[in-house]
């Protein structure tokens, strides 16, 4: 950070403008800046170890389920892309083409990855023999480009940084499996890690991914109403199986084709962290992933025995937690204000008058609760008021989504509701015509999000809430990021 | 691996044909697969493993040394990339070139990285004001793109996966001890954990990296008798910073340019540890970044205890490495075969014999030395083995290369040397001339690899090996990858 740039500046109240609320977090907390590439976004060392913490703790998760990672070319052959008609259609208005190698016009153009699966399915088609060959459970870690038109940090962007996990199995049930138990650990993730309440469900058919028999996502409310799609797993049948000539023999010998899935969470958790946990001070992290957990700030440094007391704190509890003493000749006060715009979990504080006692302060960033404990049990009370913040966060957002989740069986209910408690989700019968998902639309502003699973359909009435013939489902709808 | 793949394949001889078993090996120990995307390789779960092995000492190294990771965009606007004259004039000819995003025409054209010089320089250029501001030490993991004509895998390929660190300073002297500090990390993580020997050493004027003041490289010796150059280190003097205009206010409030570097490792270093340990065999591992340290192979499995007892001495072992139990159904001789292939450097036997007597059988792959070792101490015996591997293939390494090193005062002895002894290392005396430099070259078939530091400079002769003239330099030449 420059020395100009060290005053704390003010960001934009998010009531005032929450998009503006947004960007000024993303610049102020350091997360991103912008370069002359336009629609990319530069990751700064802060933003970037959030990201490096989202990705070992999801790494060791999809290690222990037992996918291996790889890595695939970057550059997918536009003949190779055309493979599956229905992916091609999806991904070929918004790719970026490659038509020249230095001075050399290329024979085939090129497209950068906007997602694998063609390379993958040509990769497997090379590998995949016998049904000892199954299943194949590969995840890449890996940056894709998409040529979005409008574009916003973390949230989108023409590049951003992914997973995509990629799998082979022997059977359709088992395929499925697959599908959902990635669609759970992300949930899970989301949930524990992040501290951000999710919705799991199937998308529609007009919202499915390209070339996928189904589509499952997680969804989460944000501060404004809108819902951000956090995750996505599909289930792609033998589609794909088909157009690449993917084929092993089974147990009785016989060729067949195998079953297929992928799945994927990207850069864009940050922006759902930011805007699920964020106020008007700035970032709020949880601690899973926050890159600081604590920051300790001694008050009144330059007296006897301060900085040695906040080091000596600092390296005990750095042995625990990823912790900074902030020694810098800063008041406190700018430091306490910068470190909130950081986000930083949990302050600790401590002065002449708190060793003389054998204390210290601490302070939760995002209720700023204060209290005091002795020096001596440093470890446990940080470990349990970091718990304290993730549990806090969880609660916070999700009692904001419980108040703004709408059950209304009319058109009429919808606005009423989004005009009288602003926007939320949505929960309403829906007979599954997609003429009556774009009527919603149309009329009400919001879209299709997700069906919960069976067993967490609820009939809020016989009937669906545009056509009223018999409904099928009961779905969120929500407006989206 | 498939079904039909699991019968050991042999491979070709190294003096039969080197490069052929270079692939051989790469593709029968599933370090790689081809794709349509001609040029590129697809790195598979085996390969990767070891490049994540890799990754996790390096990033752990740098973080120690006080550098950030951050994430540039993928691509470069054509007029940024032109902002450096030299810069532009070494990348522009192998560069890929994104010209359409979508069906759009774009207005600039793009190319995809090739290194990311001018994306850090713009950023700088943004966020560094104060002599507060420095260093910046950043680093990113990434990869990049080189539109090459003649590709193998890990050695050559038109796009590889790399780190590579920018760093600025506030006055040169800071600068140059930091390319030379990395320099020294890179040599440091070859000659342990990679167990390559390396020379550490200044590249001749013609040999720098675009836009450098000064280009430092390690460079190993290869089975073949060619060296590959495993890492780079650059001192770029304040060049870029003043090309984009990137200034700080000094101590004394003056305006000034800040000194830069850059560094970088890739994936080529796989390519290396397999043509330095590899054998007729296939792979030989360091134990540093092997993905199986030790295979468990039990002997006559289906007798009673046997498994048991492999099981739970594999269990005890993966408590401190990297271990994998094979209770395949495959023979003992075949699963021998195969790890060899893979280059696994420890495999432990254990048989109804062996349970017997409470013991087991440890063979290091490298030199096939067999020991008989107690249960009770398998932990320690295994440390003690893989420290000895890493010792063995250093030791085996650096006789090769000391063998294959030749000190030579004409151009005649350079000559002899080679076709006596076959490819390696040349030391000579040069004047410093680029027209003796290529002249070497020319006579020899030897190019210029690196002039050594200062203190590791040995007079050799008081004259050019090929003008006569006094000679600045001892330096080492050799045919290279």
């Amino acid at each position: 950070m420059s020395a100009e740039k060290k005053m704390v500046e003010a960001i934009t109240p998010m009531d005032v403008d929450f998009a503006q609320w947004y960007t000024d977090v993303c610049k102020k907390a350091d997360l991103v800046d912008y370069s002359s590439v336009r629609g990319c976004m530069i990751i700064r060392p802060y933003g970037y170890a959030i990201w490096e913490n989202i990705q070992k703790i999801l790494d060791a998760r999809f290690k222990a389920t037992g996918h291996e990672n790889v890595y695939m070319p970057l550059f997918i052959p536009e003949s190779l892309l055309n493979k599956e008609k229905e992916h091609v259609q999806g991904f070929a208005p918004e790719v970026a083409w490659v038509t020249h190698g230095g001075d050399e016009k290329l024979t085939e153009r090129l497209c950068v990855r906007p997602t694998s699966e063609t390379l993958f399915c040509e990769h497997y088609a090379n590998i995949i023999r016998s049904y000892r060959d199954l299943p194949k459970l590969y995840n890449q870690w890996c940056s894709v480009v998409r040529w979005e038109k409008t574009t916003r940090p973390f949230l989108r962007s023409r590049e951003f940084l992914w997973q995509e996990g990629h799998t082979m199995h022997a059977t359709a049930e088992d395929a499925i499996e697959e599908t959902l138990r990635m669609l759970d650990i992300y949930a899970d993730f989301h949930e524990n890690d992040l501290a951000i309440p999710v919705i799991k469900g199937r998308k529609t058919e007009s919202d499915k991914f390209a070339g996928a028999v189904a589509t499952y996502a997680i969804e989460a409310l944000m501060h404004d109403g809108k819902s951000l799609q956090a995750g996505t797993s599909h289930y792609f049948g033998d589609g794909f199986a088909r157009a690449f000539g993917i084929q092993y023999t089974d147990r009785e010998n016989k060729l067949v084709y195998p079953h297929q899935t992928s799945w994927g969470v990207s850069t864009r958790m940050i922006g759902g962290t930011i805007m699920t946990h964020g106020d008007n001070d700035g970032l709020v992290l949880p601690p899973a992933v926050a890159p600081i957990q604590i920051v300790v700030i001694p008050i009144a440094q330059h007296k006897e025995g301060v900085l040695e007391a906040a080091r000596s704190l600092a390296a005990k509890l750095g042995e625990h937690f990823r912790v900074k003493l902030d020694d810098s000749d800063y008041t406190p006060g700018w430091k306490f204000a910068e470190y909130e715009m950081k986000g930083v979990p949990l302050r600790i504080e401590i002065g002449p008058r708190d060793i003389e006692a054998g204390q210290f302060v601490a302070v939760t960033r995002h209720n700023r609760e204060k209290i005091v404990a002795p020096i001596s049990e440093a470890v446990s009370v940080a470990a349990e008021r970091l718990k304290a913040v993730r549990d806090g966060l969880y609660e916070k957002a999700l009692a904001n989504r419980t108040a703004h989740t709408y059950t209304c069986t009319t058109i009429e209910e919808i606005k009423t509701a989004l005009r009288e408690h602003g926007d939320g989700f949505v929960r309403l019968m829906w007979c599954g015509d997609e003429a009556c998902e774009d009527s919603i639309k149309e009329q009400t502003g919001v879209g299709s999000r997700c069906i919960p699973p069976e067993e967490e359909q609820e009939k809020i009435s016989d009937v669906c809430i545009c056509c009223g013939k018999p409904a099928k489902h009961m779905i969120y709808f929500a407006k989206a990021y």
